[in-house]
């Protein structure tokens, strides 16, 4: 299940949706634009007077499709979020570090590159993070992954509420994003997602610590 | 280059090659077992007295061909060394802890599963460890590194020399053998390995542990 490959796509109520943020969100700090079209994402951020830290998600879908205005959005963005096929395919570059680097050159400060089993890498100019997925012996239903793990990486972002976003809190942001995700995959839909404890979550993260640090 | 596909195998002078031990060696506390028909690896172990710590290398023609010779080994061996694809077709298993648990069933204690640009994990019954792989823009030549990433890691269990090798020793055993392996891959054949200081290894290290850990 370590492969994705997109045969259709209906966008339904997406295919006219112009969204219209309720009053107070344009002061947030911390913007997650999700998976829907860049020119979408870009029509939400505007929306938003001075965000903190936007982090944008995308897919196949936006890079063949509408690649110049995912351009356009990347210099706006702060953290983009892809997986590793997607990020060979929007760059031409086989290598995962040389295909980082290109998205670097695009605008984002800093890039996310999902490996499913594989756990994430993330990017800046200057600064490298790598983690491995949280080992599962089996995966029920990887649909929805990929929002759960940019939804756990910008709800850890928003929870700790700081002045600036480092490279150390992105770190922690990408492992509770993958973390996020791996309960995501052991049940059909949401259906661990609605009954996962915050004490479930702080237990993973603490063993995932145990099974990512060696010094 | 994350593939290796085996075309056709000469043994050469490993054809009948039936390795006596230098004087000395029979009393090593660390034993590296080469990537070699575990039959001789059987025999090359039959001459050292109580190691305290066996390491074993293997691959997919030694898998294919010396099956039930591999698994009379396997109890006899504290670690196993093998890459991600080995695993699969050594225990029929997709799912890649599911095949670790597999082979720790067979009989060593340990397995660390090799996945190239991937990283590494490492399982015993009760403990499990992810790394990825140092991030190289370039691999010159992938030849030998699998030999140097298990030369690395017995290597520093060796240069550790302790009275007992626990799952943290491992650890960083593993890291170790991975960053070894991230030196060989660099330059063509043995050339960047000669060429190696110890102060270049320590730095890659002390890198690696800021691009893995995060808490």
């Amino acid at each position: 299940m370590n492969k994705r490959q997109t045969l259709h796509v209906e966008l339904n109520v997406f295919e006219t949706f112009r969204p219209r943020l309720p009053s107070g969100y344009e002061s947030i700090p911390i913007v997650l634009l999700g998976n829907i079209s860049p020119e979408l994402q870009a029509h939400v951020l505007n929306q938003v007077h001075s965000p903190r830290f936007v982090v944008a998600d995308t897919m196949d879908l936006w890079i063949m499709t509408t690649r110049q205005e995912l351009l356009d959005l990347l210099p706006r963005v702060d953290l983009l979020v892809l997986n590793d096929s997607e990020a060979r395919q929007f760059t031409e570059e086989d290598n995962l570090i040389r295909a980082g680097r290109a998205i670097l050159a695009l605008g984002p400060r800093y890039v996310a590159i999902k490996k499913g089993e594989h756990g994430c890498i993330l990017l800046s100019q200057d600064r490298f993070f790598s983690c491995g997925a949280y080992p599962l012996e089996s995966v029920q239903d990887p649909t929805g992954a990929g929002d759960t793990f940019a939804g756990g990486l910008a709800g850890y972002l928003s929870g700790q509420n700081k002045a600036e976003v480092t490279f150390d809190d992105l770190k922690r942001a990408v492992v509770h994003g993958s973390l996020m995700a791996s309960f995501c995959v052991e049940a059909f839909s949401v259906e661990r997602m609605v009954r996962l404890s915050e004490k479930e979550i702080s237990q993973r993260y603490e063993s995932f610590v145990a099974m990512s640090h060696f010094a």
